[in-house]
């Protein structure tokens, strides 16, 4: 097991990162406020891991209550949000109470939210059990749910006090999950670690076997990158926006397709191909760097040419996307590979060019 | 005008007090970070003091948007809330629009969450055009809706940048809304400031008859109370509870009675007679304090009695309230007149005796 902390003053919090850890009631009991939980997860994860967490916290003397909910990104709204909060009003939760995330980003997205807002704020873990939440969405804090004009848009900043990590969840993870999870890894390469980027291109077959030590490996260095930049700026006034390399190109195109029918990092990994390939056209990227991260994203199970919506319906639903500031619609673009860029200056020109098809 | 801050760090803010604030626009845009607002207000307020505020913001260049929500606390759910969102969404605001909330406290608490959750954190400003929003919700931050299960249950820490409160907007509320308020007025003496509670038994005539000086004296010793016991206790953690005297009945009774039959201000009077009979059972007050208590509330055009729900449903609605930790209820009483004290020690029997009629 190998250990980080997000370092946020007095909402600073450990990530444990290891095999077996989800029953590991010895590292959750110190976290817990009071000896009373709500473990919150969904149809596919609650049969595979829900029973051996309960087992081992009520045997460490532990009141478990849990909430078992559909699952998918379609169900990423108020109305499955209130199943939560039925739950822990039906079940008399109470300030002290501590909500614990089991499962994906939707999950912990979910949970966190819930956590953030009943009585005004309850404790909070994560136990992420997917690829992609482990890298990415179960650090950092961002919560939410989605709202029919755009994703994430209603939700919190609101810290988790612990999580874990448990590599060995993700021998259940269907591959095309596994993948949506690497086009994250990629990210924290592109945005700021060009030797990780090298040792991903050499390593992606043994990621992609669920090769242990590899995909520790990787967890720990991409929550690493992302708990540096998240101590940096928690709230996303300047720095943390490198996290969302691809994403404002992946919200359009997750909402543009429906949501639920690509996944997020799939999204992600399109819109990442789209950032490159804007990044240059502004002359900061050579062909032969475009086509580096276009072949790593390949080798990684994940499409690196993005659906033909057309130029109107992107700039639509981009228009939408939180990093719009004075109108203007803000850019996470590479400067080279292993350094991010922020601007809010692609000539339209450029951009009509890059969301025009063939790519 | 004076003004007071409520001092909490960097998220400090001023309270101005006084007559026709409402559309100094010059108060307002020292604290707009973006020349762009969503007003949000109802349909009783909205026809009286939108126009006025709207009219002075667009002189100064300020662009508005409105939403105008159904009046009242039947209507202080996700569902009205939504409205918000759906207008913030279909105007494309940004993370530095600011909310204004120009109504009561369900506006202000509805229009505070909503700023709290858009886009993960949004400003807003309060502008209460009630007594009971000017005294009391408009001031420390807490925001929120109802659940079926609970008033106030789902919601948020957020604090605006800026309160507004206008004492000339009284002269329009209804008298049954102007003694609502004045049950908070009448609590901040019975909690903290047995002077006020004397000034008040003296001024209570020039109170009811919108007396300007005697009106903007309560709202600004109210406040002032209201921000030294929050400056010292944002989260409620704990000395902050003692502003609930009265809230733990006051819940019970409006959930009992189905939200919108009592007002807020007035299930909150009935309240603090029942926690000042509580108190007295307990021998920290006597007969002629608990007389002086009923006599204030009755001069205030408040009820002395609550209503006949059964010590069982009581309970039941007393127990969903925030303030129950380890399933042991926690009491606002009176040590005295003028000082509050927190105890989880009230005995079954007593009560129930204070909760079976006849008070």
């Amino acid at each position: 097991m190998q250990t980080l902390t997000v370092d946020l003053g007095d909402r600073s919090y450990p990530i444990h990162i290891g095999a077996a850890l989800l029953h590991r009631a010895d590292l959750i009991l110190p976290h817990l406020a009071q000896k009373r939980v709500m473990v919150v997860t969904n149809t596919t994860v609650g049969p595979l891991y829900l029973e051996p967490l309960r087992k081992a916290l009520e045997a460490a003397g532990v009141r478990v209550a849990e909430v078992v909910l559909p699952d998918g990104e379609a169900y990423k709204n108020w109305e499955t949000l209130n199943l939560i909060f039925d739950a822990l009003l039906s079940d008399r939760a109470e300030r002290k109470t501590t909500l614990i995330a089991l499962g994906g980003g939707v999950i912990g997205d979910m949970t966190g939210f819930a956590a953030a807002c009943y009585q005004r704020g309850v404790p909070f873990i994560q136990i992420p059990t997917t690829l992609l939440s482990q890298v990415d969405s179960s650090v950092g804090g961002k919560t939410g749910i989605n709202h029919p004009l755009g994703k994430n848009m209603i939700g919190a900043f609101y810290q988790p006090k612990l999580v874990l990590a448990d590599t060995a969840a993700l021998n259940t993870l269907p591959a095309r999950e596994l993948s949506a999870g690497l086009a994250e890894v990629i990210k924290y390469g592109l945005i700021r670690d060009a030797e990780f980027l090298a040792w991903l291109e050499a390593n992606m077959d043994r990621l992609r076997a669920l090769d242990t030590d590899a995909i520790s490996h990787a967890v720990y260095r991409s929550c690493e990158i992302k708990a540096q930049v998240v101590a940096q700026d928690e709230r996303e006034g300047g720095l943390r926006a490198i996290l969302n390399l691809g994403h404002t190109f992946g919200h359009a195109i997750e909402t543009g397709m429906g949501y639920g029918a690509w996944l997020h990092g799939e999204a992600v990994a399109a819109g990442m191909v789209l950032a490159a390939e804007t990044s240059q056209r502004l002359g900061w990227l050579g062909e032969g760097e475009v086509a580096r991260t276009r072949a790593l994203i390949r080798a990684a199970g994940l499409p690196d040419v993005a659906p033909n919506l057309g130029v109107e319906t992107y700039l639509e639903y981009m228009g939408h996307d939180k990093k719009v500031e004075g109108g203007k619609m803000r850019f996470v673009l590479l400067k080279k590979l292993g350094e991010a860029v922020i601007t809010d200056a692609v000539p339209a020109g450029v951009l009509a060019g890059v969301l025009t098809p063939p790519h």
